[in-house]
């Protein structure tokens, strides 16, 4: 008996999906990364994917693309920065001329929130949001909850601090309602400035707090974010100083984690901020599983997108 | 009995073709693009095509890609940006290069007039004119036509109103070439300062004019034109207000043309100059229709090259 | 009897290789730029290439590609303008992200001498050295060699003249050590300021002389080098009069080498500087041949690195 149609047509952020999907992905993801499985297959022979990424990335570009190669799709990027854009084109002219050219599926990053969503209404075929500023950032919350059952077994009851620029981290905004659907103990932490009330009736059973060195001692993983000085940010933390005193995982300060706890971090990583070398180079630094994991997640969301209900 | 070879080794405009040419190319498309037809083949695996934009493009750079992908061809995509050209490379030498690595076929857009005629002199290897500066885009052209057949089920006797930045613009002069074989009735519309005398000489049997609303309850279609003002057209038009005055189709102008009539455009719209987002969208308008059908265009160009007498 | 594995693991640079490595290349690459030979095969199809350009570059990424995809191998394209470099990663990091991926190769060109080397400390998928600085660029000495090897049927014995920019060109460097291993005559020539000394104590048999028109009479061939302005080399010569007064190729000074000698540029070529473009199109350059033997050079690399004991 075949599996049931996947019930969404777009996977534009974790707020929207179930535990139950949520696990779909994640059981996926398992089967085709299996060491068992061939590296390429064909199973996408006839699908059309464009990546529209319209803000830098590297590891979401390139793993989007490896994910769509694995699975033998047919792939199109599309650089924003030889395209007509610079005449004056919208992005919602660019999105239909793009899906008028035969595009099954199409991956989008932008710096404005909001904008898969958009695109959404207006458009026919699969979309996956690969980030849109500072709202969400779902496959990197998928890619994380993978890394958290591979390496603990289970993801509920798990205590986890997400650390860093949680004013504008759309990875915090994705994690937090992934990993609060699946029973984990999420705390935001952050710097006055960068941490919204607002953000407790959105998430209720968060904890917020700034006082990172308080909950440390009771935590199992750390995801450690970078301070996004592109969105403007660096004005409201005090200084680098003060930042490292008070938000670096460092040597010193990690000895006073749990001796099971863990670091992640969704990258890129500014070395002796947020995080130092040595500890990014440490065997409880899941950093680089994170990235390798990306790719099975990617292919999950992918062919589980073309199975859906409306395809 | 196989198809005798096709007469052409390159497509570099549509002047130099037969309207046999262009019914055949019309034709192949016809049969590429049918729903019958699987989305990808691989007709031309053995075959190397090297796509050189060496000036912005959304529509058609994607849509040659996916051309090119559909029939099964090996595809690299020369990135101006980051090539030798910054070292002071000649275009020529560049050419001279990419041929020598085993291209079959070369894709070309230039904001200079007649580089794929220069580049055809001292290449062997097969060239499409991709958009020449303000001289030819022979496929949007194609494209256009296969749109009017589509609609219209035939060319010939058609009335096409051409209207904008006659001066500058490649689109009107490959469809000025190719509606003209055809036997189609076209006028060439703009103010009198983007609409230069000469071209009665090369086709004395279009009607040039600065009078839309004279012309307009008499036409088929219209294909509407965006002022080009990376060609420095902007000091030839008055001004915004005048020329959205006296050119912009709107709701208001289309109510007075032919309950028949259609909207094309070959893209990028500039919103609110030349066209409303209104008739945009409007059900008479064509323009997604034109994007769509600008894949098998290009597929039947591809193949058809490639089963000339000279390869 | 499968033939015994390629004893290295990565290509840095010519130094590292015996002789039997490098004729092994060139027979290779011969066998598999055979005519009868399919263009395009399977060979690598389970293998994912990234090519990795940190610097700008036409024939040696194209080359690259083409090589890769003639194989078979998939393959990404990691453009440096759209990356996270932008927010501060450093280049360690985007190489170990990229490995995360699932890279089984990774082709780098880099502007700093010794980045490659660097690299292979910290990545465990094979590397190809695509140009470091002005370090080495060994794909390029490879093609040179086999080029050399096409047209005289040997290297041992021939008379090489190196032409140009010594002090910063990589791939004088790469032709220095190739060359002398297999047992050519090499003359390293140039102004006195782009000729250091200590060259002479790395290749004690190599010639360093400034004065071309001395020894041009007794040249096989020469490889004629562009000025490197991009790495301030311009602040060194005296004069371009100067320059081509003594040092470039034109058919005046061509008429008194030898009449079987023939004349390579590694490209991109400087027309009236270094080379006249007469000489360019002489039936005496071997230029194109030179980029169209690049294919299967790279190819043979591509494919005996997958081949080594270490894989």
């Amino acid at each position: 008996m075949p599996p049931p149609p996947f019930p969404h047509h777009h996977l534009l952020g974790i707020e929207s999906l179930t535990s139950e999907d949520i696990y779909r992905i994640l059981d996926l993801a398992k089967s085709l990364g299996a060491p068992s499985e061939p590296k390429f297959s064909h199973v996408l022979k006839d699908r059309l994917i464009i990546n529209l990424f319209l803000e830098g990335s590297t590891r979401t570009r390139t793993s989007f693309e490896i994910a769509e190669r694995r699975l033998g799709a047919h792939i199109v990027n599309f650089d924003v920065e030889s395209s007509s854009s610079k005449k004056g084109e919208t992005l919602l002219d660019t999105a239909l001329n793009l899906e008028a050219t035969g595009a099954d599926m199409m991956v989008i990053r932008h710096s404005a929130p909001g904008v898969p969503h958009f695109l959404s209404r207006h458009l026919g075929c699969h979309l996956i949001n690969a980030g849109d500023g500072s709202h969400e950032h779902p496959t990197q919350a998928l890619l994380d909850a993978y890394t958290l059952r591979e390496h603990f077994g289970k993801i509920e009851g798990l205590r986890i601090a997400i650390v860093g620029d949680i004013r504008n981290s759309r990875v915090a905004r994705s994690n937090a309602w992934l990993l609060t659907k699946l029973g984990a103990h999420v705390s935001l932490v952050a710097p006055p400035t960068l941490l919204p009330k607002e953000l407790q009736t959105i998430w209720p059973e968060a904890q917020l707090t700034s006082d990172l060195d308080r909950i440390l001692p009771h935590q199992d993983a750390f995801i450690m974010l970078r301070i996004q000085t592109e969105r403007g940010t660096n004005t409201l933390i005090p200084t680098r100083k003060e930042y490292v005193e008070f938000y670096q995982m460092n040597s010193e300060r990690f000895a006073r984690a749990l001796k099971t706890a863990v670091i992640m971090h969704p990258g890129p990583v500014n070395h002796g901020v947020e995080l130092t070398s040595e500890l990014f180079n440490d065997p409880r630094s899941l950093i680089l599983k994170q990235v390798a994991f990306g790719v099975p997640i990617r292919m999950a969301v992918i062919q589980l997108l073309f199975a859906s209900r409306t395809n």
